[in-house]
């Protein structure tokens, strides 16, 4: 890096592509980059999405480097005249854009890796802006680069997340701290807790945590509510004290925390509902079913999307219709005909049924009405009935009532199922 | 509004939050954004994400009132002290912020519709800028507002989507549709049509479109790859000739979009692969049963995410033992143990299975291996066999070699799964 002064400890990403600026898609790169930055202290404070245009994407650098010392940009490196931020990087900086040499010879050799030589298109992929240093890539093709301009580390890599990740760790991560040591920047990392309950709403589990943030204390305490629950998080602030280390402050937090989410707390940072139900099925050496009637699937879908979730996990049946409840679960028709399809019975009748065919420890259910039809005064959309049948006499049902469309439904059933199970096997462990 | 300069037809869209920032979270407001304004010829090309900071949200309005004419933000204007859109677009356009009388009235009348008195956090939801317009709110609580400075219209919406979208319709597009009226600009709306892809890779699908748009036609094509295919899309660009309607650009693109990309193409717009399965069995008047084994319930969960799916979809079994697939689908020991769970002739017997037991028209099943364990040199991680029973005699397999981890194995696995039905069915009509 041709400069060494003091590097702004805040980051802002930019994400290039025009079907990212319309459409609903997950932006998957973001939390990683925050994640990996925080480490070293640098806060992503701003996010920014640009189509493929170059002089929006130039427009953007601009404002970008104005607010962050480090830049990083994902994605418009291909090899198709869409992808333009090689040459909107040229022209913002100043600089020319040239075929380089470094980047041109590990660009042939990995298409030579898989039986192709270059096309015009992939060619271009060689061109860097001058200056720049070129950053290689390990998976695919798209070499990135790195540049200082206005004090400001501007980087680029590829949108594909297998790649952005490698070369943000194996690249720019050391090219940061290096930055960092040079400039005698203290890198106090940022740390982030994550916390996931289920089953109380937002208003409340604020409540919880009244007054738990002390004024003052570098961390911040956030909130976001999703159909699968409300997420806590702790967050130490860029520069928080450096005489105390930010697991320090975080460690009493996140105990309060725990304390006072209590049972409604489910998972903590990245692991989901299924991975918490895997590991104590697996602890217990338990095995499971479900008989699924709203939620269509979607139950044995997430327990099946844990990596050998085929040791605890039997099968599933989806019985949407009458006929189905009772010829794969043998569901009475005259509970069928009396309390309806709809109801606490059923729900008991098909966790016990699944479990009884299955021979499985545990059978699990879940029948409701999702919406948009089907709802009547008495048994409205929303109303659902998860059961368990864990076998020692005598199953268990939940009621709930949920709000929302046919898929928020469907997701809200699904984890208060997967909850049902939770709670049950923790109570199991504590007597 | 108290200017009526022209109005610059790009927009921007803010959403504010930190969890935003950071999270992998969809934005799911931003396509709604894009084709509301697309109906005005306005034209979203930038998007920004900002946390709860004051500072921070102040500095992005005043980079995107820098380069669009209409800025939207979403988000920040909650009761808590998080929440502080409010106080930073006051900052940032120098207004005074105070308690309007309009807003607080509907605030009141509001949360007496539910019973409630506001908090002083609510009564903060009342303040707003001195010489902005309120936007009443029509589903919750928070009031948004609008105001012009240096020749942006700036609009502050709820977060919160149902919220959001009534008042972007009710409220913010009249309000842009007047002030376009009274600067007589002329509003070419922006017309996108979209079309889904299954089976081809996007460097084939880029092939087939080869010299589809003219050089110099005002139109945009975009690509756009996911587990579940590739999305193509055709925009018309802001400022498209006004002497032809862009619907008239589109119509003979999009024909010939329909004749290049022909089998492949399964979907046009909004529309899924189970939408379009689920309306050539209803109108076939046909009933569908699946058994599942690497895609868990996930072919089960997106058929049932189709409203009204009850009434052709009849049943699923998740068999994931070898156990489960003898029992509940009658698939012989000797094919289990000649040519193991994932194969062809396991594919086969698994629809044949659920097509008999279940008394359905169709029998569709899908079996691999979705890793990352249990890959073996001849089968490997992402070796995925489809099968579909039609009952007419014979079944029909497809193999399918996928890459990617066990998520989008398993997505990928079902898509293919639905296209082979969706195939078939098609077939079937052509007959």
């Amino acid at each position: 890096m041709p400069t060494s002064a003091a590097l702004p400890l805040i980051a802002e990403t930019i994400a290039i592509g025009t079907e990212l600026l319309i459409g609903g898609k997950s932006d998957a790169n973001s939390l990683f980059l925050a994640e990996e930055l925080g480490k070293l202290g640098i806060e992503v404070r701003f996010k920014s999405v640009v189509g493929d245009t170059r002089s929006d994407i130039a427009l953007t650098i601009g404002h970008a480097a104005k607010r962050a010392g480090v830049v990083i940009m994902t994605g418009g490196l291909g090899p198709t005249m869409d992808d333009c931020t090689r040459e909107a990087v040229a022209h913002v900086t100043g600089r020319r854009l040239g075929k380089r040499k470094d980047a041109l010879d590990a660009l042939r050799a990995r298409l030579a890796q898989w039986g192709r030589t270059p096309s015009r298109g992939q060619l271009r992929q060689a061109m860097i802006p001058s200056g720049a240093t070129v950053l290689a890539n390990p998976v695919g093709s798209a070499p990135g680069f790195c540049l200082t301009w206005k004090n400001s580390l501007i980087v680029s890599l590829p949108g594909v997340p297998r790649e952005m990740e490698a070369m943000m760790v194996q690249k720019v991560m050391p090219i940061l701290t290096s930055r960092l040591k040079d400039t005698k920047q203290m890198a106090t990392p940022i740390v982030r807790q994550v916390f996931h309950t289920f089953g109380l709403p937002e208003a409340d589990v604020d409540a919880k945590l009244k007054g738990l943030v002390p004024d003052r204390m570098p961390v911040d305490l956030g909130f976001l509510a999703s159909p699968m629950g409300v997420l806590v998080s702790l967050t130490t602030k860029s520069g928080a004290r450096k005489s105390r280390i930010a697991e320090d402050l975080l460690h009493p937090l996140a105990r309060q925390v725990r304390g006072r989410l209590s049972e409604w707390l489910f998972a903590e940072g990245r692991e989901t509902m299924e991975e918490i139900v895997g590991r104590l099925l697996t602890r217990h050496a338990l095995t499971l079913a479900v008989a699924e009637s709203c939620t269509g699937g979607l139950i044995g879908h997430r327990l099946t999307q844990v990596p050998g979730s085929s040791a605890y996990f039997d099968r599933g049946v989806v019985c949407y219709s009458n006929g189905a409840k009772m010829e794969l679960l043998g569901v009475p028709t005259s509970l069928l005909e009396k309390y309806g399809a709809v109801s606490a019975s059923v729900a008991a009748a098909m966790a016990n049924g699944i479990r009884e065919r299955s021979g499985t420890d545990i059978g699990l259910s879940a029948t409701g009405i999702a919406g948009p039809d089907g709802g009547t005064a008495t048994k409205p959309v929303g109303l659902v009935f998860v059961g368990l049948d864990g076998g020692e006499g005598g199953t268990i049902t939940k009621e709930f009532r949920f709000h929302g469309d046919r898929h928020v439904i469907k997701q809200r059933s699904s984890q208060a199922a997967l909850d049902l199970l939770r709670r049950w096997l923790i109570d199991r462990e504590s007597k």
